[in-house]
């Protein structure tokens, strides 16, 4: 087993990586790491500056909107931990090529609270992922809901509600805490499926009628690139809804994803949109780690000093986070007018130092920063956009001078001396801890000043979402919905079908037929770039009719008349078709319900970010979608897929 | 005993100080701690930016030159401590009004090196500090030397030689490390005096004709302001040098320096300068600590959670660091034609951290915000002032969601929640370690910019002397130098009286008089803003003499043409003073020798900084600094010191 090292990925060497670092900011020559060139002990030689660098930096500062937003999480990557893998892998007096590129840095604070607003002062990654990803604060454990349960729209849903493609990429599981907190919205972040969600997030759970667990909610969502680990709970059934007894897996099929398992299979995917979106799961857990190495023991910095070494259990390196990285960037930015905003997360920093791991840490942390070197890329050659890399929250790992009481290990660094890693928080065996300590952030691209000075993690939120100038009013971007019915006039029993079109920002649309006195549901369906196909059989009863759909996330409801003539009569005319928002129809607090059938918990559920105050929903839409089910068959328009 | 708290030093309350912070940028709403007044668990209500700050963060990037720079250092001050100390005195949500109020924020790396050159991960104040203070590199314990022992010029020299003002500041010993680095060039940080330097650093004693200790060499550096700790030091008595025999106390009342033990007495002082320097020493040791609490034990954690309380033996608030920072900057800034450089430490943050003592450390923390916000303040009225504010290196303390197995505390926040505080580096009764993880570095003012990104501790030096635009070449400051006799022409044994002038960058000048074949050396003296007086009693055979002074630090000669006439005849006239460097008399590499008597030393040290290369030292001066000695009396010209 060979000494591991960065260049085992085959990736540009120390130097040109440096030379690409270095044309980050205006004035090429001003980040250029002079120091790690000179002998450190030189007068100046240590020395990062290459002069002033005050120009330079003004003109990193670019005011927003950008195009894209890419934020780059390194999970548990406090500032030790970035420093322990600089120190092994590059040397002290080096620098990372993406993570210490980027010209716009400062801290900030990471805290949780708990369920009742006192402050948490140790987080974990679901209530720091929920801080950026919904700008509310919220007690650990829980994904994108604040302390009292209530969803919060997400960057990456809003960042659809507005028209921009979105990626969800980690070496996790795809449900863990990082990637959940953009795409659910459940009380414990260990509800990744059915199975989870009926033991331990019940009332949550579809059955009843909530938004189900959080791979189910991502199905819902539809983004348009998820990369990552996590198939397992794929193989899981639901227990409710209209896939209720199929897996998860087939759902996916069933609703059009793109779902692949490898680099190769990757490969062949070109495209990636919401009629198709790709759901790549390469592993069934968490990604194996790039590196091994002893774990931290008790006296352990007393040992020889070991090197890391390759992880022989390693994925490909078509499945590195950069090369996942790399082709989220090229799918998301096929279509150069779509914005879009991309999460990428390096998991097992926090993993590997939860396991006073060493080399797997700092093997993780290798791999983040050439993802970040792929967004920095990118961005540069973009021109137009936000590229933010920070942590979750800090955590154990230490350098020491001396053996500590607790676990430590010796390594022997790039550079050929001995770096010994304390593990202090917990005994040999146990979980080192999180720790509470701000964190760094650092930004390069339009908006990025934001990340300067100390901002709290539910900064980047409004950092993200302002760069992007989304509009975080869900209801407001489906509020220009409207319904078109292919018929208006429809002999009895016959088959209709109405287009709803503007529903931005609801991923799940429920339809129903109603008149004087009486209502059909008429299920639930997906909504694929606003738009939505309510399908149904027209009443045996001739006459006037009310077709509805009804978003899931925003409560907005557009209708269309439908006339029922029997054969032989003469159709009275419909009018236009009638975009008509329900002013009545909206959930208390809006919504960002994704159920697929549990449509009821709807009810209660929040538009958050909105600062709009919404009217209770009272009207007959509210029975009807708490009513589920589905009456009818739907299909999809553009690809055909049927499902009955 | 009472809650310690902020407000225990009758400082102004939050609100006050927040809204002070606010105007650090332009944009007085944009740093708003909007967060801190919202509810937390709001939608936003953590968050510290107040909508985009980007045009605000712009408009505070200000291109150098500064006149002034103020540095503050937060001893053992990383990302974790910072973060402790918020949580107990501000809030989760809170900032500090000084620490945290710095616009323009980065990370520095603070490694030292081995002896041999390679990095060392972990170092401590004496290496670190030397870092900034010079711009090089050294090993751990080593001030202001590099690792082959070379003096390396300080920032506090070249501000001195560059014509400003200087002070230094410190809760501490005014020998230790953080202060030490400014004023001293020794290879153990231990040699506060000449006890400790003859025992351990005996070949750098002035026996030895080496610079002295530390106490012994800033006495030679009269910085104008010097406020701290560290007492008994002078009470020892020199070993050799001009003062051997007497303290350091007797010696500096002969230098000229204002001496000051109390609050009371710092109130009487109402300048400082380079005739009459102010030192004041207020205590023995260290400063006593502002807040004590519980060590953390094994188990602590477990125990009920207790609050900090003021230490009743902590100094009156007249001694606090921002009183001491506040009388430091009025005075350096008297004269507003000169600027200044200063450097301030909270340094028991550092000891408290050894120490286990998160109350003490945590009130350290809130010290030195305290002489934060003193120093932002004045740059904000000044307008033209550099402040940095960053640590030395970081340490042990971490926050933790549950008791870990070495040392911990639970500590009673400001806003009544626990925080669990580990120490997991040493056991109990032993020191707790200094940690290798980069650390925070802020910035205001002009030529801020360039602390953010990834730098280096040695970075700091640079952008503070760019900041000043100081001449770093230490001997082409006193190369325009001069020498002018009172009297060309003086009868046989008569007294006469020479005056270097510019001779900006040495502290002491030796002086000799010469004829062919023949040289007697008159003695060193202090050099008070650029002038020397020389004095000597003329040889008693007629004839032409030159009397030549001799900058100890730069090597620069001058000298003048001296006739000694027997009564009755004429005297030839004398020209012009012939203001001349001597081009070989330079010693290897230059010198930043400060020795008293030691001026031996001087071959072989280095005029560091420069980066010219100079030639040897082979004339009759280097024979007669050698020589050392004191053949003359000479006296204060402006005070009408005397001392034989």
């Amino acid at each position: 087993m060979f000494r591991a090292s960065k260049s085992s990925n085959h990736r540009p060497g120390r130097t040109a990586l440096m030379a690409a670092a270095t044309g980050l900011i205006a004035g090429a020559s001003i980040l250029a790491p002079l120091g790690a060139y000179a002998a450190t002990d030189d007068h100046g030689g240590a020395a990062r500056n290459n002069g002033d660098k005050t120009s330079a930096i003004r003109e990193s500062i670019v005011d927003g909107p950008a195009k894209n937003v890419i934020l780059l999480i390194g999970d548990g990557m406090g500032d030790s931990e970035i420093t322990v893998a600089r120190n092994y892998a590059e040397g002290a007096a080096g620098e990372f090529a993406g993570i210490d590129a980027l010209p716009l840095t400062g801290q900030y604070t990471t805290y949780a609270l708990n369920k009742d607003g006192t402050p948490n002062y140790a987080s974990e990654s679901a209530s720091t992922a929920s801080g950026w990803s919904t700008g509310t604060k919220t007690s650990n454990g829980a994904l994108s809901v604040d302390i009292s349960g209530k969803p919060q729209s997400t960057l990456l849903e809003l960042a659809k509600a507005n028209g921009l493609r979105t990626g969800n990429v980690s070496t996790a599981e795809i449900q863990d805490a990082t990637p959940g907190a953009q795409i659910a919205h459940i009380s414990a972040r260990g509800c990744y499926g059915p199975v989870k969600t009926t033991a331990n997030c019940a009332s949550e759970s579809l059955e009843k009628g909530g938004l189900g667990s959080i791979s189910e909610q991502l199905l819902n969502l539809r983004p348009d690139v998820v990369l990552g680990g996590g198939s397992a709970t794929f193989t899981e059934k639901a227990v409710a809804g209209d896939w209720a007894g199929k897996t998860l897996f087939e759902q996916a099929t069933a609703r059009g994803y793109q779902l692949v398992d490898s680099a190769a299979g990757l490969d062949t995917v070109t495209a990636a949109d919401q009629s198709a979106p790709v759901l790549g799961l390469f592993t069934k857990g968490n990604f194996p780690t790039r590196w091994v190495g002893p774990a931290a023991t008790v006296g352990g910095g007393n040992l020889a000093p070991v090197s890391c070494t390759e992880n022989p259990a390693r994925l490909n390196t078509g499945l590195s986070l950069a090369s996942l990285t790399d082709k989220a960037i090229d799918l998301l930015s096929a279509d150069s007018d779509q914005g879009f905003f991309l999460q990428v997360e390096g998991a097992s920093i926090d993993k590997q130092d939860h396991a006073a791991d060493a080399c797997g840490q700092i093997g993780e942390t290798v791999d983040l920063d050439e993802a970040v070197q792929s967004a920095l890329a990118f961005a540069k050659a973009d021109g137009n956009t936000l590229v933010v890399v920070t942590a979750d929250h800090a955590h154990t790992s230490q350098i020491v001078g001396s053996t500590p009481p607790g676990l430590s290990v010796a390594l022997t660094t790039e550079e050929g001396s001995t770096m010994l890693v304390s593990y202090g928080t917990a005994n040999a065996g146990e979980s080192q801890q999180h720790t509470g300590s701000q964190v760094r952030i650092a930004g390069y691209g339009p908006g990025a000043a934001n990340v300067l000075g100390l901002t709290d993690q539910t900064d980047l939120f409004f950092t993200s979402s302002n760069a992007l100038a989304l509009n975080t009013d869900l209801r407001s971007l489906s509020a220009a919905a409207t319904l078109t019915l292919d018929q208006p006039t429809v002999a009895p029993g016959a088959a209709f079908t109405g287009t709803g079109a503007g529903l931005n920002a609801d991923w799940r649309v429920a339809g129903k037929i109603s008149t004087s006195g009486s209502a059909d549901p008429l299920g639930t369906v997906d909504v694929i770039d606003g738009q939505a196909l309510i399908t149904g059989t027209a009443p045996t009863t001739p006459g006037q009719y009310t077709v509805t759909a009804t978003g899931a996330q925003t409560g907005v409801s557009v209708s269309a008349q439908l006339t029922v003539a029997a054969a032989g009569t003469t159709p009275t005319p419909t009018a236009t078709p009638t975009p008509t928002t329900t002013p009545a129809a909206v959930l208390p607090g809006g919504s960002t319900n994704g159920g697929v059938g549990g449509v009821a918990a709807a009810v209660g559920a929040v538009l958050a970010a909105t600062g709009t105050q919404v009217a209770p929903l009272m009207g007959a839409a509210a029975l009807l979608l708490a009513a589920g089910g589905a009456l009818v068959w739907f299909r999809r328009r553009r690809h055909g897929l049927t499902e009955s």
